[in-house]
């Protein structure tokens, strides 16, 4: 294994130099990105508490230079902002998908600034509020005016909420008995069409289109039921649509609003109770909610205000990241990211809730299963950690530094290393390296929960790694990478050629090129493998404007199979593939 | 039993009339009882909240009529408010052993009434801070500014806080290795001097006072570690002192500030980890936090900020009222007033911390085990309820309606009715009645958890009822009973005479009258046994600056034993008894 030194120095970038680089649709990565490094919890919210807790409280009241709004323009303001704004800005305003919108940016940017922005929008994804009419002249001068102020505090989303935005669109009663179409369920692509609202059904076999549903903005990911039967999407402004793949033609039958800003959903996977619940976890308010799983009737609300796990001060807004249902036992692992706390939530009797809260690492993200299903792998990323839970045991096992920066492994990637046996893989957002973490305890017990390896791919920005079981390919993308070639490819690694301590060569492929785009700078995200591991799926995202595609190569030739375009293929970002999503292969 | 109507009629008062009624040293009790019937969760701060969530916010901004303060005034106004003021008057001004004192109110009054009230205090307990010096003429007119503006956002309490107040006065291998005095300490009293912020420690067969500590103001309850060797004792202010019973005169070898208002402390008594842990609830912070049982070092703090069990909407400000140690399973039970839950705490894994929530029934109060100590009973007050909890399968049992208003039972009374079987008893606030509830599951199935009979002491604002396994007596106080002679006299119901639907004789015992207290009205609450449950001990409560005294009766004879008059017994009210409180006997 190389020295870390020795990797330090090769860095093609730092996080800020990213932040400084990346434009175009991927804005949205880079903030998030930021977001994670901003250690200070939360803000003008949590400003306000840490000065509260030093006793200097500023008199409640405006600034002098505070722009005037009146009673009626701010009710305006708050419902326009809440509804279209909070989504991509944050509901503090401290960004997220869109930039932040603090009044330190917003008065610096100044009034007419803001105003033309809102009005016509940007090529990085900010919407033309004004052009195309969604605003009007009036609720535009508003807005402007609206973000000179402080922001207001965000709205809470309780079970009164829930119940009102919940909709059951066709009854349990009134669903087919059986599945009425000649789908290969398990070999669909459900695919996020980022900047359209929507999800696309794609045949994993024959590249069709089956259908094309309307969903909350910016699906996050898409998860299915234990049976196989439902699929469940969620949108970054809290929608979640529950599709029942049965169906002549999949449709929505149920949907929720679980809050203002959301990234997480799940089902119960554990034996006796297939399909029985489902979960969804908030940015904002920030909980979880755990729901019937037939009809996503909201059961259980849980907060996940609280204290942060090492320095034990409160935090008013931790939010939740991944959720993954455990196979060893009746629970729901819910990672919560300000507070580095992982919630083993025990779903068998949600009256007499048990919650095994376990002390990780600040800032959870995204993880996997390894292979056994036993072990959840998870990042913490802005403290560049893994943590490893036994879900077995509901405890902690680990926590290792993977020696990269902002490690961002989507759900990693389980493989046999021909020297360090089982281990997991995760790639990095700050830097071009690839962690392996080993992951067999009883077999390989030296390098069970350390990095055994670490080496290169194409570059910095990387979001996902990918394998599968009958595949011998370990695929790296770099979609953040500010280079256009570098960010349009992806490495592919020969895993029966790793050798320990030894860089490994790996052959790129211009994923980018394959898809025959001319216009824009696509980028290319997120390998997915088909059911049968013989294929893998790229995104090649362009803006909402320009042309994208989904390329399609042979795992074993490594040649170009397919190119899927469609006219309703909009900002195409992360695919999932049914089975392997529900069976937690990867 | 007789009906709920007869019951009714009979009625001396309702919570409007009692609380009109009643003056001086009683407000307190009085302001309690009115905020847990105000359902609005969290006032001021709540609405806020509230209002969010309609999306109608007001302005950021003072009102037109605000008063004129500086920052620098108002800096000063928010650290002697949280400092000195908000113990009583509560962080968000709603009023709690103090009147509320939000801008409804206080700008009724008016600025002169507030200055005048702030420099020369009230009988009812308010100190005058003027004239006494505490605060200087300029301080007093910043206050009374100060009050006219809307309540601040009250600070945090985490760690950092909890670590500064922290002290350890003795080091654990600086105190004595065996006790080094004589005192029987299974049978002392420690008795809350509650405006004099002490406890004095009384033999419980001299009678006389060993030592007189300084605690918190107004301490809570006294509760004392498994190994019976610590003493601990919270204050409203949230102070806790751990005194050691072994040294030559008891004093204080550790202390903490775990919130700005608290009510609740407790030691683990599980077998095996006798004095390993402490807990103790706040009310600001809505938080708990698990201490080491020998320093009180703050290990493991739990925000109970959260959803309401029933309608599920948040909560900003979930107070933790009683905490009990479970013999059943090393946990704590954790009651939790505005959201109505309960937390089994198991305290075996602090950094994997499992906490089963239970929900119960809005607004939990005090409560106590049955005489298997199997069972947690407790008064859900403003709901009239008590929730029955099992402390070995950590779950519900029932929520059964008293029947009467406003149950209190502090810690309730165990004893075998003739007719009935195993019985726990709770007298109410809100009327003169007494409610049975059968607690024997195996013997008694029928009258399980059921409330099997109702009778009639005194008068309405009954605080404690008590009895003893050595004793056939039922003692039931009528302290904020606005009749002098009714407040300052108990009922003494023979349990061996009771019989199923009949309604019982009892023998009235003037302790006031016995005390020979000629000013003032005192008060006589919460009868305690002795360890060998042959004598109780009244606190006769007086104003601070009038005589009170503790009067002791013999259980056998009801006959005066002796009257305890002493000057330095300030304001005597909650007296515990150290062996019967460590060993849950009541």
């Amino acid at each position: 294994m190389q020295s870390i030194q020795a990797i330090r120095s090769r860095l093609l970038l730092t996080s800020a130099a990213l932040a400084l680089a990346v434009a175009g649709p991927v804005a949205a990565q880079e903030e998030d990105l930021k977001k994670e490094h901003d250690t200070s919890p939360a803000g003008q919210y949590v400003g306000e508490y840490d000065t509260l807790g030093q006793l200097n409280l500023e008199i409640p009241g405006r600034r002098p230079n505070d722009p005037v709004i009146n009673q009626e323009e701010y009710d305006i303001a708050n419902k326009i902002y809440f509804e279209r704004c909070a989504g991509c800005h944050g509901v503090l305003r401290r960004g997220a998908t869109g930039k932040a919108l603090t009044v330190d940016i917003t008065r610096d940017l100044g009034y007419e600034h803001l105003h033309s922005f809102i009005t016509y929008g940007s090529p990085a994804g900010m919407p033309n509020w004004g052009t195309s009419g969604d605003l009007s002249e009036e609720e535009v001068d508003i807005m402007a005016r609206y973000l000179l102020l402080d922001p207001a505090s965000p709205p809470e989303w309780g079970m009164d909420k829930m119940l009102e935005s919940w909709k059951v669109v066709v009854a349990p009663e009134d669903r087919p008995t059986e599945k009425m179409n000649d789908i290969d369920i398990d070999n669909l692509m459900s695919v996020t069409l980022r900047d359209a609202g929507q999800i696309a059904l794609i045949d994993g076999t024959t590249y069709e289109i089956h259908a094309i549903l309307e969903t909350g903005y910016a699906v996050h990911i898409s998860r299915i039921s234990a049976s196989g039967r439902y699929l469940l999407v969620i949108g970054r402004d809290g929608r979640v649509n529950m599709i029942d793949m049965w169906m002549e033609t999949p449709a929505t039958v149920a949907e929720i609003k679980v809050g203002i800003e959301a990234r997480s959903v799940e089902t119960s996977k554990m034996e006796g109770y297939e399909d029985k619940y489902a979960i969804a976890g908030a940015y904002w308010p920030p909980q979880y909610v755990i729901m019937d799983g037939n009809t996503l009737e909201p059961l259980k609300i849980k907060s996940t205000r609280g204290y942060i796990y090492d320095e034990q001060t409160y935090h008013p807004e931790p939010r939740v990241a991944a959720i993954l249902s455990s196979h060893y036992k009746p629970e729901f692992i819910v990672n919560i990211k300000e507070t580095g706390k992982i919630h083993m939530v025990d779903y068998t009797d949600l009256k007499n809730l048990k919650i095994t809260e376990i002390e990780a690492e600040r800032f959870l993200h995204d993880g996997g299963l390894d292979s056994t299903k036993r072990y959840f792998i998870t990042a913490a990323n802005a403290r560049n950690k893994l943590v490893v839970i036994d879900t077995k045991e509901s405890k902690l096992v680990a926590i290792t530094d993977t020696e990269g920066l902002t490690p961002h492994p989507g759900r990693g990637a389980n493989f046999v290393h021909p020297d360090h046996g089982p281990v997991w893989a995760t790639s990095h957002l700050g830097d071009e390296s690839v962690a392996l973490i080993g992951t067999d305890p009883e077999g390989h017990a030296d390098n069970a929960w350390k990095i055994v390896e670490t080496f290169y791919a194409l570059g910095g920005g990387s979001l996902f790694v990918k394998t599968h079981p009958e595949s011998d390919n370990l695929y790296v993308d770099a979609t953040l990478n500010p280079d256009a070639e570098t960010s349009a490819s992806v490495a592919v690694f020969k895993i029966s050629d790793l050798k320990a301590g030894e860089e490994p060569e790996y052959t790129t492929l211009p994923i980018g090129e394959w898809a025959g785009i001319t216009e824009g700078q696509p980028r290319v995200v997120q390998p997915e493998f088909n059911q049968a591991g013989t294929e893998v799926w790229f995104s090649v995202w362009n803006a909402k404007d320009l042309v994208s595609a989904i390329v399609v190569v042979d795992d074993k030739t490594l040649e170009l199979k397919e190119v899927i375009k469609d006219e309703r293929l909009i900002t195409p970002t992360g695919k999932f593939n049914v089975f392997n999503t529900r069976a937690d292969v990867y």
